[in-house]
């Protein structure tokens, strides 16, 4: 049913661009948050470290760290610490969705089982209660409290964010600014604290959170759209997941069904017809007009003291976020 | 059913002999760790905080933040740094307890609906989170990257005991030594991690692990004893609550009922029934035994530069973790 292939493909390509205009320092800086994620992860051994292992080798995009690296500029000293800054935010990241995967009942992620689905509840519970203890420990090694408060806020963002989208599920009544609030909790604080963390492991004044916040939103809101335009084959999962959630996105708020049923033990089949509806409104289109308006907004508050290579990079990122299939 | 007055007034006694035998600064201290405790837990506001903010208002022996303070000794600068490492200890203790009871559907928890039962499992698993995030925020704080690693590590452990108990549900055949690997990762390792934080907060050099390690194992055994002995009017809960989640403890190990039948559904009234034969072969008496070699050991293992104070409270404390009923 999912196609990953070509979907990777992609993201590999933008990242790729995005590596290419960063600076040739950034794919081994890759690789050693790649490699030390593994590290970190599996660190305890025993089962629990396995299933955290498991977890970060399924992959995923690693936009967070890249953000991380990207926010640091061209770093020639303190690479370590920059690395570990950069894995702690994919720590969290990854800590986060194990959780949410028990809450979802989710069987599969990135093509392969859950914790959850694989091993129950209970493991996926302490694997991400572990991620989440290894990415502070992680970040602690920096020797920087400012930095380990920086991913504690985001980090207690998520959870209200989480929070509030369970709260308000299968509420069709949520305005825009309540989802939005919800978005910059859930996914904008996480992206706003990896351009800080960069920063402050850089040793440079923070100025790209900013930046950070509206990308994150618009990397929501985006997320939000391919939820409901699929095609599944490209996005790699059934259009109107979010829907089966009760989870109410920004496209269908701009659709204003007003005569929309949208009720626990909806049937794939019922989302799918809601997804029709909502793309017949032209509420995609609305939603995407307002993801782009946050990426101008977001390239607009780079700072101006950026090397020609960050900038570059970083506006890649920016075009990224909303020009994506997956 | 449940008789909470006079075993919070038991456990207030037993504290108030430590703290008079540890010194005149620790009433003021053992204070400002409960409003740092629930200060911190408040923090982000919104839906998590308050049920963070509740399940610290909820209470508890406060025996972890208690050790933190007394492996400090006498300590007349960086209170604060001490403050926040005794509430670092209780917020991921609070962490845990708050995941546990939704793994476990816990309806109650010190008297009060427990947040799984109160918000459902979306809110405990997200609180859960929060305290996790801000007890390592809040440890961070004292920019010593030593002791994230010591809470991080005891966190890890927390985890892999946790799995470790899920995974030998059931199992009758589980051997003393696993049992005590269990509990040593589940209960010891964050008692052993208190005492070092204390230590590492007033620049001491850390000596009492082996200490906070063996009391914490014997609490653990304590803990799995009076599950089987009861009464529920002293202890506050069911007997056989361990029966009815699987949990294999010492004293049914030691018990060796041969033709036990263990099974997932077992009632209430069977595991009392079971609750009785375990009883009836002596095993609690050899558990209690094994717990109090235990706390020998512990005490034989007190370093030789402590304070008379010091050494008179810690002492009390390891005598404490096996004399009581609750």
């Amino acid at each position: 049913m999912t196609s990953e292939v070509p979907q990777a493909d992609r993201q590999g390509e933008a990242v790729d661009l995005v590596v290419e205009a960063g600076g040739a320092h950034l794919p081994r800086l890759l690789e050693a948050v790649e490699a030390r994620l593994r590290e970190v992860a599996a660190a305890p051994g025993g089962a629990v470290g396995g299933w955290a292992e498991g977890t970060i080798a399924a992959g995923g995009k690693r936009l967070r760290p890249l953000l991380v690296l990207l926010a640091a500029g061209a770093v020639t000293r303190g690479q370590d610490a920059l690395v570990r800054a950069a894995a702690c935010v994919e720590l969290v990241h990854a800590a986060t969705l194990v959780h949410d995967d028990v809450l979802d009942a989710a069987p599969l992620r990135r093509g392969r089982p859950t914790v959850w689905a694989a091993a129950g509840r209970e493991a996926a519970t302490v694997t991400g209660d572990h991620l989440f203890a290894r990415a502070f420990s992680e970040l602690a090694a920096n020797d920087d409290a400012e930095q380990v408060r920086v991913l504690s806020r985001a980090s207690s963002a998520l959870a209200e964010g989480e929070l509030l989208q369970r709260s308000d599920a299968w509420d069709t009544a949520v305005t825009p600014e309540r989802y939005l609030r919800r978005c910059e909790l859930k996914t904008a604080r996480l992206f706003e604290a990896a351009c800080v963390l960069g920063e402050l492991a850089a040793a440079r004044e923070p100025g790209l959170g900013p930046y950070g916040r509206r990308i994150g939103l618009a990397f929501q809101i985006l997320d939000d759209i391919l939820d409901v335009s699929g095609p599944a084959e490209r996005t790699g999962k059934l259009r109107g997941t979010d829907l089966l959630d009760g989870t109410v996105t920004l496209p269908l708020i701009l659709a204003g069904l007003e005569d929309l049923d949208l009720h626990p033990g909806i049937t794939p089949a019922q989302a799918e017809r809601i997804c029709d509806r909502i793309v017949a409104t032209g509420a995609l289109e609305r939603a995407r007009a307002r993801a782009l308006s946050l990426v101008v907004e977001a390239k607009e508050m780079l700072p101006g003291d950026l090397t020609g290579a960050q900038r570059r990079a970083l506006l890649l990122v920016a075009d990224g976020v909303v020009e994506r299939y997956a």
